[in-house]
């Protein structure tokens, strides 16, 4: 199977336009995107698990699945959550408004918001900004889409890829949001994915979920799950491949190249966590199953000692030990087996003489991949996030300001 | 029931001495206390849920229960955690060589450690330490003993009270340290308590898990439960009260001393966490049940974005409800109401238009109540956390080197 990285994001499948544009949500910077299908496509989605879910997930959760789709409406700068039915109404203007400068129906277009909660969207701003997109729609639209639905993040976050399927080749792309409020579970950001492969909705969807569970929920930045998070993939069939209908090896080919983007999306959005300087990969190895190895990387990737003991370089290995027998996994202490990188630091569940040096210079560079090998069977998981910083208090100190 | 404030701490009640000696673990300030009753007194503990325990809370829960107690033996610079064998040796020699200074028996001995976890312990340090200060005892060595127990505690934590039991004047003292690793569930600290109470075994036993649940179980800094936890009480009825032996009055007024002392020393932990520049006190009211009001509770304590945001004095309200949302608790988000201090920011769910002023001026207070009122029944909780600062980071970094 081959999967070919590719230039471009959400536009780079054929048949989608795409644009961003300032409307004044933000008091810099664009903050108004607008995805378009030209053709009708299947729609997926997954949502925040939040119990407060902000009006667009709402809305967005009643368009999915009612029929074909064919457009995305997304501002930054305003979540549109904690507001009420003013909230709903808001939603589905926005819907509306974007139907119409679109000539499509309001059904067919999902919604989505990111931004500060609870304060009132300015639906003024929000329609002159919809107009303007939809006059300024583009085949090579994807990177300002891509940066019109930044918030804190500090680059735009874009992937695309050809994969073979069934002979054809299918083009999948995405862009992606979310540096705060960053924990899986269906996930704590903004994703959008097009796709021209010829599938069958349900079929889409199931792909979305799995492509979903193994890459945006292995991701964690603070543990806080948000209001708003949205992933959605339209897929309009314009490479004309054989519809895929059923999960057969087709179906496996567009799924391979679907984690690809998601994968690469969800280490963009640990990567550029809030005032981070590095990249952590946690591994959990010789677990009795895959579900614990999760929750114990999960857990490892969360604690502010651990992300913290990163930020300064310190090989304090015990933090570690520490956030996996708080997980509330199983396991014998006197088995674990730790690493950082390639050096291991202990062994057994006691530490080694290690190299102080060695470990520090391990510790210094951007990516920083902590293993912890429990002995006790063959499943492994990856978990990604970022160091705790001090810029991280200073990026949420004061957000809303 | 009266319940008097009274000067002092661990060496308040009768028939107890303490001492706080240098013996080189820390570079430099008090480092290993010794507490001791001069009669046979009743034991009880609480230890760490982490599956990884640390050697001292594995042989002071073969000590408990084993008969009467005599001492506790604390160091503070070294956890003596995941040490394997060694470190189990070096808690049982630590147990012996107190037990020997004071002519008491080995299993007589409670042992609890803190510090840097997965280091030897310098047992010829130890040994001299705790020679030192078995010749140092005194009636008024509670506060050496209370400066002997910290690690980046910026201030010792010492509470005593005298309460009426039976008509009899029972003192309660405690000292406690910790202030990074903070997080419920017993309970990511060591305390440390004394009374002249004569009370039974099991009821004392009882007794602490009540105040416990209710005082340290309450408390977060950072979400980490440490793997060296203990809570140890020791009754040795030199107050002369009738033998309290079952759940009656006098059993409820020495659980009330008790809470007093155990909720002093928990809010005194959460006010010294590490960094903290403010005491963050969450209720959540109007829920269905104590167990749900706490978890959610919790949630917000825990929650990274909350606490910058009371560092930054960001009324930014939408972390609060966010955190709620994703706390598991099942709960109507249209009846939610918000207040910070007595200012309501959000009612029904959705923003109010409060002034940002006022709100801004009662986050600038060392002390903030945020409450969540889910509208739903008649129960709450209230959980006690700190903000998380730049100092945290600082603090964290390198807290090895």
């Amino acid at each position: 199977m081959t999967i070919k990285p590719i230039q471009g994001g959400i536009t780079a499948a054929r048949g989608f336009l795409a644009a961003g544009v300032h409307c004044g949500l933000k008091a810099k910077g664009l903050d108004l995107a607008v995805i378009f299908s030209q053709v009708s496509a299947a729609g997926g989605a997954m949502f925040t698990t939040n119990k407060v879910a902000a009006a667009p997930v709402v809305l967005s959760r009643q368009h999915l699945g009612s029929g074909p789709m064919r457009a995305v409406v997304v501002n930054s700068g305003n979540a549109n959550a904690c507001n009420g039915e003013q909230g709903m109404e808001d939603a589905r203007a926005m819907a509306a408004m974007a139907a119409k400068a679109l000539g499509v129906k309001v059904r067919q277009v999902f919604v989505a918001s990111t931004g500060v909660i609870g304060q009132p969207l300015s639906m003024d701003k929000v329609e002159a900004g919809i107009k303007e997109a939809a006059l300024a729609l583009r085949a090579d639209g994807g990177e300002d889409a891509a940066r019109a639905i930044m918030t804190t993040d500090t680059r735009k976050k874009e992937h695309a890829v050809v994969v073979d399927v069934d002979g054809v080749k299918v083009t999948i792309g995405g862009i992606a949001k979310g540096s705060g409020m960053i924990e899986p579970n269906m996930a704590t950001m903004l994703a959008f994915i097009t796709t021209d492969c010829a599938i069958k909705d349900n079929l889409l969807q199931s792909a979305l979920k799995r492509a979903v569970d193994e890459s945006f929920n292995m991701i964690t930045v603070d543990g806080d799950t948000s209001t708003n998070d949205t992933v959605i993939i339209l897929a309009n069939g314009q490479a004309q491949n054989p519809l895929i209908d059923k999960e057969d090896g087709a179906y496996l080919a567009f799924l391979a190249g679907l984690k690809e983007i998601t994968t690469a999306l969800a280490k963009d959005i640990a990567r550029d966590g809030e005032g981070a300087t590095k990249f952590i990969e946690v591994n959990v190895k010789g677990a009795r199953d895959f579900r614990e190895a999760r929750q114990m990387a999960k857990a490892i990737a969360n604690s502010n000692l651990v992300k913290t003991a990163v930020f300064g370089c310190d090989a304090n290995w015990g933090r570690i030990i520490c956030a996996a027998g708080y997980s509330g996994v199983d396991f014998v202490p006197d088995r674990v087996d730790i690493y950082l990188g390639d050096e291991q630091v202990a062994a057994r569940g006691a530490g080694l003489p290690f190299d102080e040096k060695r470990a520090r210079s391990i510790l210094q560079q951007d990516e920083v991949v902590i293993t912890v090998d429990l002995n006790m069977g063959g499943e492994m998981a990856t978990v990604w996030t970022c160091d705790l910083t001090y810029d991280y208090i200073k990026v949420n100190a004061s957000y809303r300001s």
